[in-house]
C-alpha cells in the first residue's frame, strides 16, 4: 500500500520541491482534520504555525503541542495525525533521501 | 580557516539541534547587518520572515528577495550576506551531513 502522505492525504500535503538529496513537503489543515495512516522518512519539521495534534500508530497515541517557528527532528515512522487544537496547522517537512549512515534508533512516535 | 557560520558569525547563527544526519541552524539579523564569508553545506532554508539580501563571493554578487514561509534549496557554497532590506531576517537552515550521492553541480550563489 502506498503510504506516501502526498498520495494518502493530497488535501493536506504537497511537494514544494525535490532533488537527489531531499523532498520538501508543505502540510496545512484546519482544526478537526484527521489524516489517514502514512509514512515519513527521517525528516526535519519546521513549523510555520503553532499547533496541537494527536499522533497515533498501532494503538499508541501521543499529543503534541508545538509552537510556530521551531525546527524538530521526526524519525522515520508511520502514523496518522489529528488536529485537536483550535488553529490551523502549517508546517514544512524536509525529508532526507540519502541512506541513513547508521541503523535507525528505536521507533519514536512524533517529533523529538 | 574555520568558515563554519556558527564560528564566523555567532551573533547571527545558532545551532538549534544536531544529529547524525543534519545540523539545524537558526539565523537572525537586523537591517544593515553583514556577515563575514562563511560556508554552507547542501542545505534547505525555510524562511520565517521575508527578507532582501545581497550575497557575494569571489567578486560576484546577487540580490535575493524572498518571502516568508517558503523553503529553498541552498547548494553547498561559500558566501557573505548583507541584509539590504528594511526588515529583520529570520530563517532556519537544515544542513545535510550525509555525503552527497552524486557530484555537486556547478557552483551556485544563493538559494535556488
Amino acid at each position: 500500500m502506498d503510504l506516501d502522505p502526498v498520495s494518502t492525504n493530497p488535501d493536506a500535503y504537497r511537494v514544494l520541491f525535490e532533488n537527489a538529496r531531499v523532498r520538501v513537503l508543505e502540510y496545512s489543515d484546519r482544526p478537526g482534520h484527521r489524516t489517514t495512516p502514512h509514512e515519513h522518512p527521517d525528516s526535519v519539521m519546521v513549523t510555520l504555525s503553532s499547533f496541537r495534534r494527536r499522533l497515533g500508530t498501532d494503538g499508541r497515541e501521543v499529543e503534541v503541542d508545538i509552537p510556530g517557528g521551531v525546527a524538530r527532528w521526526l524519525s522515520a515512522q508511520e502514523h496518522y495525525g489529528e488536529n485537536i487544537g483550535e488553529t490551523s496547522t502549517h508546517t514544512i517537512f524536509v525529508e532526507l533521501k540519502d541512506p541513513a549512515p547508521q541503523p535507525t534508533e528505536e521507533a519514536v512516535l512524533g517529533p523529538s
